[in-house]
């Protein structure tokens, strides 16, 4: 019997995330008059866009059109508090708009830089130049912009504890190796498939949050099936439900909702 | 420990495909006036004929009368993009008919031909003559008609990464003869049973979907309880909820709905 | 490695089957005009005797007042064709009855002979007498006739796929040893529980349907409890929900509703 | 390999049990005319009143007010025949009272009687003098009096059929001498916590049902703590969800109502 | 094959602590006339202000916005007995500003403290003297003081009985050891992190709830992944869903409900 604790990786964390996916009630939308459709998307892109327009350093959000009856918006808030996150979302439900949408679903998280290589420790305790490459990667992965891909796929994941497949009972070295293997698999497909790495640990039911961009879903199914094979996937990671969508401008918020 | 990778095998993709299923509100239809019900039945066969007639390389749709509780419609759509599947989704939408129904599921994935074989991979390396009868196969697997079978049968499905039955640490050589064997089980039934397979890894909450065709579901009955005893499915298999159904045609919606 | 694959039992089939539990809204059922509720009842009883006297070799159908929170309602309808069940299905919705209740849960399968004993094998292929007893007795399973018990118990239920527990990877002998030991606890009951067992492999989300009739509850209790010991159940058995209730006739619609 | 069946405990039933779980639909009630209101609680105390003051032999009834948002009221009744939970649960249906609850969750079962104990079979088996303390103790098993304790607890339960840890698998005395250790924490309980334990088998999705009643509650949590250290709970149980709530009288309905 | 029971860990119980999670029907919330808004929020305030003035002797309560779809309210109370709870339950229903909500999730427990330790359980037995500092301390995990921070992370967890890793079935001393080992972890947060834990066995669905407060929700994450790491929760622990949310005066909730 032992009680040794095995030692977790530093981290470093910088926005909080808000994924927020909805269902529109189709019904109620086709059956309202065409005033109070104007009014609600009037006041949705209203709302959108002030939430699209922050400062840089403020954070970013996006509106994503989904696919499948698991949700039709995504609205993905990335903020410096969580209060900032909270306002959010109360500001959006007293929107027309938000009238015709259910939350069918949301995850709560904050981006998140882990320090299981030893590039990664010094950034996470400072000791690296802040204008040198890496800094400058961590920075981007703690903040991260919205690149210009059509596709967003989220998905929360979990590492498992079982007693053949126990992720938190591994050594600390084997779990760096695991993951810069994992990493590998990654960075082959730099330039198609753009990730943001949000942990959730006290925060949801799952510990980690993966939202990918892609203009090409094929991209994005390669890349996760190659992955499925890494021991650390096929071993240790426990998926919850997979969302797809399309990224838009909040300004096409009416032809989205003319059908 | 070893953090070696297994080999995924080379994939293939043609047409995204989205499964709808839908439930009807039985009581807003049997309360609604015959006005309502018959502009509901206009747009709905407009809607579904549309889907239905566009050009060969542009798809196809289909539309299923369920059985059971789990729905009572099913559309599928296949397309070139999930542009195309995400505004058919909601063109749907927009019509009277939709307003009668509730999205109960769906299933976003595309079609999907795996390398496994040698000559499957010559195919998607694209070493293989255009009309070869192979490739030819291998297409209409990729962009596949809809066969003239009266039932539908789709579940999805997984394979385990259990201990002691992880099909993603299996070595490469030890799937492609499980995939070889249980193929096998499938080409018995020719011409009873005619599948398609789609992929959703990174799509969809389950890694396959498979679409069944047959005349008689005894048929599809006997190859699934068969296939049940193969390895590559006793072993290594996980199935989602099955969905069955009677394709019929957009023309007939009317008569459908009467019940 | 193997990937030889596991004997299936070759298997006999009859009659498809709609299981279909319903709820009543009482609520709407209580503030409906005695006219809307002396409709219902009319047009409930009018199906419910219209789908129950069909010609013997057409199938069957019986209606069972459910017990508890899963259901008021259980119409079970036994015919040659899925066509008919999907008929049938509709056809309900249409009636007045029908718009106060929720479809709450359904099961679609198939009766079921299975060729684990030499004998049953004979059947299968046509090697027995027609008018010899177990012919008869087959096609009894395959063709039932409801028996005159007052109390119903339905459960779905699937074989274990498990490393320790895997009823696919069972050599074919044993798993028929097994089934003969299995039913010679059923038999020990003869006379107080009559079963119907239906396949839905392929077609629902559980391999089997259990359907059992008995005039005293605690028969079914005892059976089932002497069976869970039985390494058939309690190594490869998982089982579904439990349904159970008392069966009536359409004619009484009248006094059950009236509470 | 073994088809041999372990030998099930013979057991005794007496009146089967309704536990019967509803949410109430406040909104509804806080909108309700007082008229509305007052007819509710008039038939619901008429109810309640005529179910819970039948002539002993003829079962018994309570109604418990819950905590937390699983439930609101637990209505308990216990019969001699499954027509009369049948004939009980339709009748409150009609109540006004009913359409102000929803029916969130139930349980139907029998009260139950296990011979692991060799006492325990004489009584099943009739070899017990009726007038004999063991009897008698049975007996107000199987037609237990409600204790007048202020808080009942009700939780379903199964044992397992795990590879490891499989109830079903053990050897009638290994399972005997797991109920007796058991039966023994209950015994330090002894007028602090009073059981009644209802089998579900074929019944119920769960296979047992426990109603505990306490003055205080923490002697149950206490006796439930102490048990889940008893090798029958920490490898042998399967706990399903845990209701619990104050007994009241039907005369306070009003009271209740009033919040 | 043993039936020696574990020892239990005695026990100290103080308030008992209703987790009452509320969604807001927002599309209700924004049709309401301002009177009715109004009224509601007054209400609302007068509630929620008597129920957080009690006397320091009879419990606390708080109220929490919560974040993501899984809860905007969560109404924390804690009081001498159930019956407290259970009126405060049906007082707030009987609140126009109930009426704008929905119970989505509760948990009920009651605070606890274990004797694993020496000292603990010369507490729990009384033989500590009351004003020593660690009879203050373990009064005031009993008798909680709500902290002046401004998250709150609630979740619920059980201690796992899997054959590899079964809590249950570990030596008194074992157990004792993880405790102590897994307190040191939250030693390390002291004045970041405070905790309030919960017993729930015989109460609720899970066998704890874990009640966390923090300024910095970063602390909170930090704490949990690197107790993720100690193997009483990477062997023993399996966690149910996590609220976050911030704590408001209830003067606020007028600000709370404009968006």
């Amino acid at each position: 019997m032992t009680t040794e604790r095995r030692d977790a990786p530093p981290t470093a964390e910088g926005w909080y995330v808000l994924h927020d996916v909805r269902t529109i009630d189709w019904a109620a939308w086709n059956e309202a008059s065409q005033r109070t459709r104007d009014r609600a998307i009037e006041e949705g892109i209203e709302f959108l866009q002030s939430a699209t327009t922050v400062e840089d350093d403020e954070g970013d959000s996006m509106v994503v059109s989904m696919l499948g009856h698991k949700g039709d918006l995504m609205l993905v808030h990335m903020r410096p508090t969580l209060a900032d996150l909270d306002d959010l979302e109360r500001r959006f439900e007293r929107t027309a708009l938000a009238t015709f949408t259910k939350r069918d679903r949301s995850f709560v998280s904050v981006t998140e830089a882990s320090g299981y290589s030893e590039r990664g420790r010094e950034f996470i305790e400072g000791d690296l130049d802040d204008d040198s490459g890496l800094a400058r990667y961590m920075r981007s992965r703690l903040y991260p912009e919205i690149p210009e891909k059509e596709h967003v796929c989220f998905y929360p994941m979990d590492k498992r504890r079982d007693p053949e497949y126990n992720w938190y009972d591994l050594p600390f070295e084997e779990r760096a190796e695991h993951m810069d293997a994992h990493g590998e698999v990654g960075r082959e497909y730099a330039g198609k498939v753009t990730q943001m790495i949000t942990g959730a640990i006290g925060m949801d039911d799952w510990e980690w949050g993966v939202t990918l961009y892609a203009d090409d879903m094929t991209d994005v199914k390669d890349l996760l099936y190659e992955m499925r094979f890494d021991p650390s996937s096929s071993k240790f990671a426990e998926f919850g439900p997979f969302w797809i969508g399309r990224r838009f401008d909040p300004a096409d918020l009416d032809a989205l909702l003319a059908g």
